[in-house]
C-alpha cells in the first residue's frame, strides 16, 4: 500500500497548525576533524531551548551519501517521495526564475553558445556573456513565434536562458541538444513518442528561426538546449494531507517548488522580519505553514563558514517570534546540508527538531549536528516527516482496528 | 525478493525455542515534558535485567506517524508487513468476540439504529441499549435464514453485533449499509464483482428478514452493516517460518490473531500466571510461543497512569519465570505504544528488548523508552523482528555463498 493512500485514508481534520521551517542546507561539517560545525559554533538560543521543548533527530534526504537539489530536497519534506517524483531540470530552471509554470508547459534550459563557419559548436558557452547582453539576446528570440503553441523565452544569467513553450499535447520525452561537446554541431532534437515527436518538430521549427536572428549576434550566435520538462503530475498538499497550505519564501525556487505541491505561495517581502510578520497575519487562513531561510545554504555555498554561523543566528534571533503564534507542530530541519567547508550541497543527515504536546522528550538540551545523533526522532527519511507532523498535529486517524 | 521468499530459502530447523511476549501498548508518554514514562516510572528490577543481558532498541510498528489498531500491529510483530496484508474490520470485530473465523465466511460489523415511519435513521446506535437487550435482539435474528450459506449473529456490546454469513463463492466487496449519518435510510448492500454480488443478494435477504422481526423491536427497529471482510490470503508461521507456534493470550482478539497466522490458541487461563504455567507445560510442544499481556494498553486506553505502571510492574515479576524456561531467544516488546496522556493507541516507537546467546549486548542497563533510544537494536520496522529472532535462534543460513 502506497503511503500517499494511507494518508488519505487516515487524515482528519482538527483545526491544528503545523508550521515547517526550513533553513536551506542547515546542516554542515567541522572545518577540521574533531571541531564545531557551522550550527555548533552559532549562538543559538532558541533552537536549543525549542529543542530542549521537543524532540530533535537526522533527516536523511533521500538516501544516504545521496545529495539532493533543491527539488527533491524539498518534496521530500513535503512529504512526496524524492526518488519517485521528478522535477526534470527545465522546470526547476523555470521555477528558479520565477516562470508561473502552466501544466501545458514544456520547459527547457537553453545555453548560449559559439558556432564556428561550420555551424560546429567552438565554446559551449559562448564567452560566458554579461547577464545584461543575455537580456538583450533574449529579447531578440522573443521575436520568434511557432504556429499551434506560445513561446517564452526567458533570461536566466550569462548564458543562461530559460525556454518554454505552451500548448496542447507536447510532451517532454526529447533528447538534451546540447552534445556537451565542442568540435561537434547541437544535436537535433527527437521526440520519443507521438507527443514528444510534436514537440520536437515545434523545436525544430524554433531552432530554425534563432539560427537566422542569431546569426550575425556572435559569439552568442547559437544555442543548445537540455532538461525538456514538463511538470510532474503530483498530488497537492491539499488532496493529500487535506491542509490549506501556504508558502512564505522570498525566493523564486522555493515558491516555485511550493506551487508544484499546490500551496498558496504568498508575499513573503524580502526579509525573515517580513515573512514572520506575514505567518502571523495570515495565521488564521492556513492549517499548514511552509517558511523558507535561504541564506544558511547560500552562505555555506560560498565556502564562507562565519557568515552561515551568523545567519544561523540571525535565523535563531526569529524563532521566537514564529513559536509565539503556539502551532501545534513546530518543525526546524533544513532540505540537505551544505557545509561551508565543501561549498556544496551534501549528503550528510539534517538537524531536525520537532516541538508539539505530543513528543516523546528527549535528553537532548542542543539544536546542533552532534547532539541530533542521540535525539529520540532518531535517523529518519526526510519523506517521513510530514507522517509525523500530521501524526503530532492529531490528523492522522488508527490505522486498522 | 520478498522477504517472506527469502525466510522460506534460508530457515533451517534446529529445536531452538522463541519467546516472544507482548505486552500491549507498552510504550508511554511522559505527562510533562522532560518527565518520566510509565515504563520509566515502575520498578522493573526483572526486565532491566533482561536488558543488561540482551539487546535492546525501538520497534516502529508500521511508519513513523502511524497509530496502528491492534490487528497490523501484531501482524507487524509476527513478520507480516502490516501495510500489506490488511484484516478488515468485520474479521477483527469477530476475532474480537472470539467467533472462528473459517475461510469461507464473511465477517460483518453491524449495528442496532433506530428507524423513524419512513425508514430514516433518526438515532445511528438506536439509543445505545444495554449489552443484555443487544444479546436478547440478537437472539430474535438467529431464526433468520437465508437457502444457501450459514448465518451467524453474535452479540458484542450495546448496540454492536457481529453478522457473518458461511458460504462458497461469497466475496467482500461490499459496500458499508451505513450512511454514516441520521435522516437518511440505510443503503442497499452493492457487490463489487460476481463473487461480492452474490454476497448483496444474500445480505438483501438478510436485511428483509430481519426488518420483519425487528419492526416491533423500537428503538433497536432497524440496523446498518460495515467492514464486509473475508480472512485475509496469509501465510501460516508453519508455512513461513517452519516455527511450531502456539499463542497464549487471554483475550479474544489476540487469540483470534494468532489463529490467523496460523497459530494453535491454547488454553491461557486468566491471569499472567496461568499464562507463564500454561507455557511451562507445552514447553515441548512447540518452537515459538507468543505470549499476550493486554493490561499495558487498557490501563493507557483508560489514561491511568499510575495503573499502567502497577501493570508494567506485574508484568515484571513474571519475567524470571518464563526466563526459567531458558528460552533460545526471549523477547519482550508491544504491539505499538499506549500513552496515558493521550488515551490512545500512538505511533511513538516501542521499546524492545532481546536476550540470546548471540546478542551483541550493548552498554543499556536498564529497560525503558530512553535507554532503549541507545539500544544495539537501534530503531527497526516491527516486520524485521521475526528476522532478527530466527537469526538469534541459528534458524536462518546464509544468503548467497
Amino acid at each position: 500500500m502506497h503511503t500517499h493512500d494511507l494518508i488519505r485514508e487516515l487524515r482528519e481534520a482538527n483545526g491544528s497548525k503545523i508550521v515547517l521551517v526550513v533553513a536551506d542546507g542547515l546542516g554542515g561539517l567541522p572545518l577540521t576533524p574533531g571541531g564545531k560545525t557551522e550550527l555548533e559554533t552559532a549562538v543559538r538560543p532558541n533552537l536549543d531551548a525549542a529543542a530542549r521543548d521537543g524532540v530533535v533527530g537526522l533527516s536523511v534526504p533521500v538516501l544516504p551519501g545521496i545529495t539532493p537539489g533543491s527539488g527533491p530536497g524539498h518534496l521530500g519534506l513535503f512529504g512526496y517521495d524524492p526518488l519517485e517524483h521528478r522535477i526534470g531540470r527545465g522546470i526547476l530552471e523555470a521555477l528558479g526564475i520565477g516562470f508561473a509554470v502552466g501544466p501545458n508547459d514544456v520547459c527547457i534550459r537553453g545555453n548560449f553558445c559559439t558556432l564556428d563557419a561550420e555551424g560546429k559548436i567552438s565554446d559551449r558557452r559562448a564567452g560566458r556573456p554579461t547577464t545584461e547582453r543575455c537580456i538583450e539576446v533574449v529579447n531578440k528570440l522573443r521575436s520568434i513565434t511557432v504556429p499551434g503553441v506560445e513561446v517564452f523565452v526567458e533570461p536566466v544569467k550569462e548564458h543562461r536562458f530559460v525556454l518554454v513553450f505552451r500548448g496542447d499535447g507536447l510532451g517532454d520525452a526529447v533528447n538534451d541538444t546540447d552534445p556537451q561537446a565542442v568540435g561537434v554541431p547541437p544535436l537535433a532534437p527527437n521526440g520519443n513518442d507521438a507527443a514528444s515527436r510534436r514537440t520536437a518538430e515545434v523545436v525544430s521549427q524554433f531552432i530554425a528561426k534563432a539560427s537566422a536572428v542569431l546569426k550575425t549576434e556572435s559569439p552568442t550566435n547559437g544555442l543548445t538546449l537540455r532538461g525538456f520538462a514538463k511538470q510532474p503530475k503530483i498530488a497537492t498538499m491539499q488532496e493529500l494531507y487535506g491542509l490549506r497550505s501556504a508558502a512564505i519564501a522570498v525566493y523564486p525556487m522555493y515558491k516555485g517548488l511550493a506551487r508544484l505541491v499546490g500551496m498558496d505561495v504568498l508575499d513573503a517581502g524580502q526579509t525573515l522580519n517580513d515573512q514572520v510578520e506575514r505567518l502571523a497575519k495570515v495565521w488564521g487562513d492556513y492549517d499548514f505553514f511552509f517558511l523558507h531561510y535561504k541564506y544558511t545554504d547560500s552562505t555555506g555555498e560560498d565556502g564562507n563558514f562565519p557568515a552561515k554561523v551568523q545567519m544561523i543566528e540571525k535565523f535563531d534571533a526569529a524563532i521566537p517570534a514564529m513559536r509565539a503564534l503556539k502551532p501545534d507542530v513546530f518543525i526546524v530541519t533544513g532540505d540537505h546540508s551544505t557545509p561551508s567547508k565543501m561549498k556544496s550541497h551534501s549528503w550528510h543527515p539534517v538537524p531536525t527538531l520537532l516541538v508539539a504536546d505530543t513528543c516523546r522528550t528527549d535528553a537532548v538540551t542542543e539544536f546542533s549536528e552532534s547532539s541530533c545523533l542521540f535525539g529520540g526522532l532518531g535517523r529518519f527519511e526526510a519523506k517521513h516527516l510530514m507522517l509525523l507532523a500530521m501524526a503530532h498535529a492529531g490528523r492522522l486517524g488508527k490505522y486498522g482496528a
